[in-house]
């Protein structure tokens, strides 16, 4: 019976010429995650996860859109999580201070800097600050989120020329070894692009950094790319909005260009760094990759991988058991490197 | 023109009534993992992953084929890692000494107990060496086997009964803060469980313990069993062999028992663990769920996920560089937590 629901659902498929030849598999809500994040585990695939913008104008209509629902729930997020967020700038790079009613004593005088995801083209503004103001609320730490450049309008290098900027102007209030950097998914691809521009201009790195399933590499190359294409939910797979956004972004440089895919860089000499993944993840391979390749080096560096996730869903539900442990295992790791 | 393919292998397989409804899938040969290892990677399933042995002569048989193909290859496997091995037994458990021609200096006083993989129905007698072979080898560091008894003759509990015999005798020669204790898949389980056992009856703890992809739930719970299966090509799927071993094994008594499913344990106090897995591996929940659990419960708590593989071939290709990688990162473990 069901062999014969398949088979159906199989013929419709062949007979609509999907484009993209993916399959969407779902599995059943594994009991193992908790329940507060299961309704995002057994989620239909993001809607916009096969959008494919063409121009300039509807890349910025698309990125506006999505940026809507997300600047709609900060209100929200800020007064639950008791931050304040200032908006400032970095020698031009503009950039939100969050800072948290109450700072711990081990944190005064450090502070952590964010770099937000979205495929290099998601997230622009306050869109970008939502994990920023939770790990300031969790951790009770001042975050700096930067508002890096993307395109259209602004494509490789400008996003990773303004983190280098912002992080040596930031290095002239805070010494290296009181500062943090974090990120997720492309936030996680720029803070660990930031270290090889910032080794390159030999400049001092700071004391331990956090990379939330990072896009390490930018080309299709991974093996979960393919193995996991239809079991993420949230990316569902390179060939969706992703791998445009990747060759929008790069504008006709080598996608395996080290400050594209630092998976690519020489990662030597890199200061502590916790990695964090999905069972599910479209970028399980890009994170077990780049924390191999650390190891390898020589550093320290830190996996976790949570049950039964897809792409950076420890972000979405600000309740969850998963969430939180996202973020105190972040705090550990940087209270752990970080000088007071 | 692949699509109708498709279509039509998926006519064939309804057609057919495979009993287990799985569908193997394949996928390309990840470039990110080895070349040594790429045709593990890309190779068939085992071909006994859908085997069923139903009576006790048919599981010894069936044991016992799949045995002598493994034995085979121990000759050239010690003289490769120039160790000797002597059978021996411990309070009436037999088991395996496994000596390097060199051992460091820093490992003179120092062993490892070891724990075969294998359902608690494979690998008896020698067969269970070869990853204790590699270790001794590759570490320079006295290893211990333990050739537990297993069903159809002796079912649960009489592995863990001879671990906990095992280790109360090797602990009359070594202190517990000179031992380490490792193994892969059920040898994994079974070191957890041995845990379990040795604090329920106040026995000191081993100073630190590594596990592979460790079967820590027998019962068909974790998201992986699900998402991973026929992309695993060793296990490939709970519902294979696998499963009538648990049963097998469990012999009546309920999976989720500790001793059987350690994942259901209180892992307060645990030695410090390092764990391992692959992208693909059916036991990939088993293994990060395990590894989430012990550093929740506040232990020293490492993981390690292979790019590309399925479940314990890491163990499989003896000069891959993942092979050599496993035995470098254990043994960096153990001689960070073991005493002189």
């Amino acid at each position: 019976m069901i062999k014969h629901l398949l088979l159906l659902i199989m013929v419709l498929w062949v007979n609509t010429g999907h484009a993209q030849n993916i399959t969407i598999r779902n599995f059943p809500v594994p009991n193992t995650a908790s329940a507060e994040i299961g309704p995002l585990v057994s989620g239909q695939p993001t809607p916009f996860w096969n959008d494919h913008p063409q121009t300039r104008d509807e890349w910025n209509l698309w990125v506006s859109q999505i940026a809507q629902g997300t600047i709609k729930q900060l209100p929200d997020l800020r007064e639950k999580m008791q931050v304040s967020v200032e908006s400032t700038q970095f020698s031009g790079v503009p950039g939100f201070i969050i800072t948290p009613k109450q700072v711990l004593p081990e944190n005064r005088n450090r502070v952590l800097i964010h770099f937000h995801g979205g495929g290099y083209v998601l997230n622009p503004g306050e869109a970008g600050t939502d994990e920023a103001i939770m790990m300031a609320g969790y951790g009770q730490i001042k975050v700096i989120s930067i508002d890096y450049r993307m395109p259209p309008d602004f494509p490789f290098p400008a996003a990773i020329d303004d983190a280098i900027t912002a992080y040596r102007e930031i290095l002239r209030t805070y010494p290296a070894e009181r500062i943090g950097v974090f990120g997720t998914s492309t936030g996680g691809g720029i803070t660990l692009a930031l270290m090889l521009k910032a080794k390159a201009q030999g400049l001092p790195l700071p004391a331990a950094i956090t990379v939330g399933t990072p896009w390490t590499d930018m080309t299709k190359t991974g093996d979960s790319y393919f193995t996991h294409e239809g079991i993420d939910n949230v990316l569902v797979s390179y060939d969706g909005w992703l791998g445009d956004a990747a060759n929008l972004y790069a504008n006709g440089h080598d996608l395996k260009d080290p400050l594209l895919s630092p998976i690519y860089g020489d990662v030597q000499a890199f200061p502590p760094t916790l990695l964090v993944t999905g069972t599910r993840d479209l970028f399980l391979s890009n994170t077990v990759r780049m924390h191999l390749k650390l190891r390898e080096a020589g550093n320290i560096a830190d996996l976790i991988v949570f049950e039964g996730l897809s792409h950076a869903q420890y972000l979405m539900a600000v309740d969850a058991p998963e969430t939180k442990r996202y973020f105190k295992e972040s705090i550990l790791f940087f209270n752990q490197y970080l000088a007071r």
